[in-house]
């Protein structure tokens, strides 16, 4: 309509799974010409911290995961399980060529997306400036409001 | 504003609770007219499986659900507490006169809206095409966003 | 564009960290003068409760929370610890000088944010007219979209 189509999403989640959507989606806009932002908050400042060790699977969070050999409820609670569940799954992603979440990061960085940590949840969870990439800026729901209000796509993952 | 209004819908889960928003959505949007497509990708590619039985609910997982007998956090990690969760649930919904997911996938179909399954979670969870429905399409966040960049309504669920 | 902007939000959890993220968004929208409706679905109702004490946290289906002090996932199934882990995350937000809940759905009342309760689902969980506070209104899907389908910014949450 009137040039450059903009994204605006709010990145929540902290988890393996879930911190490959807004990634995809991001780099996927950014190459299409798409001026696009994320806005991490809760878990989703995960995303931004130099060390990504933190990013995990949960078995027990999601009972529609088709894992490789089926686990009882309470054998996925034992002690290890969530270590193990999460090797499983970046093991299975690199067999299949998925690129690693530092590689996507690194995709979007390049490609011009613009991250933003939440400063309340920063704050919240006791995080200091240094755990994060260079080049994110600091903002509020105020900031994320003023894009997406002019956004042609804007999504809550 | 130009005619038809367009909703897009990114469908990421697989439990019982959360496949119910994109499908009453989906069906309720077409009805009104709206042209609709629903992104399936991770969990959410449960919802185009010919095969239904895997979508269960996981009393663990959401701690905001009033259950109809409180259980405390040990009781449910037991074995075969997701199973009779899950049962408690579809009959509540029988009861209350809820469509089941495969009715309202169906109303889907019949209303024009159009299933799109994520090539690369396909890959990743080794589906089949077999797996799936017929009439489904498959791609990726190319195709979701070359629809989303022209809605008016854009989900991610 | 055409005077008011507006923000339609589709509240569907009920833990407490994931009920911060719809009153947040919507008092803030609400304050720069947009037009804001939050529609409560499934999890979502017990933000309308008069009763704010359903709204727990579970540090099980968290695996990215950053806990206070690591515990091993079978300590988190422990009896209480969902109470623990709540009490934590509140003493953390009240210290850190964040508003509660009651306080910010007021602040969203008091700006004029309109919540809509899911009929279906109020049905579902056999919640009452009385369970909710005052000034709300009830509605399905079709309410969702009339309003959604023409503002800047939907969100599904």
């Amino acid at each position: 309509m009137e040039g450059t189509k903009r994204m605006a999403i709010i990145a929540t989640k902290g988890t393996l799974d879930w911190v490959y959507p807004p990634l995809i989606l991001a780099s996927t806009a950014a190459a299409l010409g798409y001026d696009v932002q994320v806005f991490c908050t809760f878990y989703g400042l995960q995303l931004l911290r130099k060390d990504l060790s933190g990013i995990k699977i949960s078995p027990l969070a999601n009972p529609a995961m088709p894992m490789p050999v089926p686990m009882p409820v309470m054998v996925q609670a034992l002690p290890g399980m969530e270590a193990m569940a999460t090797m499983m799954m970046k093991n299975k992603m690199k067999a299949k060529g998925v690129a690693s979440v530092e590689e996507l990061r690194g995709l979007c960085l390049e490609a011009g997306v613009k991250f933003i940590a939440c400063q309340m949840t920063v704050d919240l969870f006791d995080f200091q400036p240094s755990d994060f990439i260079d080049g994110i800026e600091f903002g509020g729901a105020t900031t994320f409001l003023g894009f997406a209000g002019d956004s042609d796509i804007s999504l809550y993952i």
